[in-house]
């Protein structure tokens, strides 16, 4: 298994576009491919479109083995893109009862819009860092005891969501909207992502609008970009969807991807799963992100949401792993786990057959 | 009073930055105040922070009568900067506890964090729009009566949401803190926001992750950027606030804005109200933005929410207005109203003494 795509990496001379291939980083620009990729991010080439992005692999399929390019590890990954809208989703339906179940036990525990749409909100796009950025354990209030003032001080339930996302290619205009059937012609290609998150920071202010300072702190990405063209051979239909989803977002469920995904602490599994059970597929997020006429941009980031399998050893996310804290991980040095403590390194990957992800890796440090 | 204040005008020779001054706009780059001023966007001004800032309104000040500019009729107005981020808060005691009354009959309408912490939440940046830009009724899918197939189609509660939102000029590190007494060293300004919502669709979709699609179709803000410089005059101290807030939030809380805002639907007021009266001010707003570390750049935008007050006529958006359309608005023209129909026009105004706001105008167009 060996990582392909597109990313940003600066030897020394100045950051610009590469695809990385293995252990290689090849510099496109060097390479005869256009002034487009001596830039310091993908944007530029992304907003050109399909037929350029399919040209694009044609002529990495027949690079030369002399094409001029730098070991990974005499250069530095960069932030791939300039993110400009972040949206993540809610879509694995076995994260999203899990939940349900630990939130609101005794009741149903899905929500009644959950088989109806997916279920989104917008993130911060402004702290979407490039893996390997070190994550500062984030302060901020907690739920008192009673009326009581709220706590304040850096979070004691810092968490991981092991996610894939989606970048738009070329966008589309206010007032429009985008088709699951054309989901290939607006989106580049995925990544991998961590989107961490305080659960006590969270659990706190996210009454009644959501989600805020308890994720808004860090999301972590991969640094290559993987083409959707390189995911053909890994698409397969989605999981069945009942009731029937309605008419906008019909189709697009051939867009399950067939891929296994970990994620590792310490440089230990602590789980792995499958991203093909995601419930809502990616065309399915982008038609609904769209059905209202929001346009979309070169950049929007889309994601979906932590994914988990049916097995406890399958769940994307600490709070699931360790059932709230109630069931400690024990890891590879015999110590125990509940969330996540300063100097842990977390690890998510991802990929089938011969193809890798760019890994995602992001170390906790203290304020 | 006149609108003053920094915006993007073009009047065919291209958009570049202009001051607003009545009802003619100085195409400062002409009248020599340098290159930053001839892009198409105040960003690369308000990146080059307060001392410039400073600099550019005594320029302004000692500016000839016959200084080169056009009549604001012959131009047009843009975006006047790129939205970075875009997030949206619910500091208004009195709208927070007229939507717990509506939503929740018979329980307390304010949550208990709500006294404790601005409530917050991200838009959707790529979809704020400059004043005058139509408004495409957005459609979706809305809460279905029991069990069955929710309805989808064009919004019919189609609403408003008056504001007041400032835009951050130099922005902050991932991992710093902005505290409420470097407000004025962050913050370049402040516009007139309207946070178009559609109510039916956001009442189905919001549990749990907050609003998403009944926001995220367009938001309006002023065309003219107003220098906080300009608001020196009009700063006062803020509500009192019961209990006080933790210390990351204690100061700012002379930043309250003495403003009048009123609201004009098909050109006859319906609400006036005054922007002192939000509970959370501008600064504590920031700082608890940034209080997990998260970083700020140049262009984010952060709004307060809606702004009502204690009477029925002043508050800040149909919902209020009209009770969730229990009480229909009589217009001028003896119709009746409860949420917005097409080709109703909407107009958000600002100002105190000699000083206005960029009006917000929009108008409802059919899909």
């Amino acid at each position: 298994m060996s990582v392909r795509g597109f990313g940003v990496f600066d030897d020394g001379a100045g950051a610009r576009v590469g695809w990385r291939e293995g252990d290689r980083v090849v510099d496109l620009a060097a390479a005869g491919f256009g002034d487009v990729f001596a830039r310091p991010s993908l944007n530029p080439f992304l907003a050109l479109g399909r037929p350029t992005w399919e040209e694009a692999l044609e002529l990495i399929d027949a690079l030369p083995g002399d094409a001029p390019s730098v070991a990974l590890g005499d250069s530095e990954a960069r932030l791939p893109f300039e993110v400009a809208d972040y949206v993540d989703f809610y879509s694995s339906i076995e994260h999203a009862t899990n939940l349900g179940r630990l939130f609101r036990p005794g009741s149903e525990p899905l929500l009644p819009n959950w088989r109806r749409l997916p279920v989104g909100y917008h993130g911060r796009a402004g702290t979407v860092v490039v893996s390997g950025t070190d994550v500062v354990r984030p302060s901020g209030q907690t739920r008192p005891a009673g009326d009581g003032r709220p706590p304040f001080g850096p979070t004691q339930r810092l968490d991981i969501e092991l996610e894939l996302g989606f970048v738009v290619g070329t966008g589309s205009r206010l007032g429009d909207r985008i088709a699951p059937g054309a989901f290939a012609d607006h989106v580049f290609g995925v990544v991998l992502v961590n989107d961490w998150s305080a659960r006590d920071i969270q659990a706190w202010e996210y009454q009644p609008l959501g989600p805020f300072l308890g994720k808004s702190f860090a999301t972590s990405i991969s640094a290559w970009v993987t083409p959707l063209a390189l995911l053909e051979p890994f698409r397969v239909a989605g999981p069945e969807q009942i009731p029937a989803p309605l008419a906008y977002l019909a189709g697009g469920d051939d867009w399950a991807l067939d891929l296994d995904l970990s994620v590792e602490l310490n440089g230990a599994p602590i789980s792995r799963t499958r991203a093909r059970d995601v419930y809502w597929t990616m065309p399915q997020q982008l038609a609904h992100a769209t059905v209202n006429g929001a346009s979309t941009r070169t950049g929007d980031l889309m994601a979906t949401g932590t994914i988990s399998g049916s097995d406890p050893g399958t769940f994307g996310s600490l709070i699931e792993l360790t059932w709230n804290g109630a069931r400690p991980l024990t890891l590879a040095d015999g110590r125990e786990r509940t969330f996540l403590e300063d100097g842990d390194t977390v690890v998510l990957r991802g990929g089938a057959g011969d193809l890798e992800l760019g890994e995602v890796a992001g170390t906790i440090v203290p304020q």
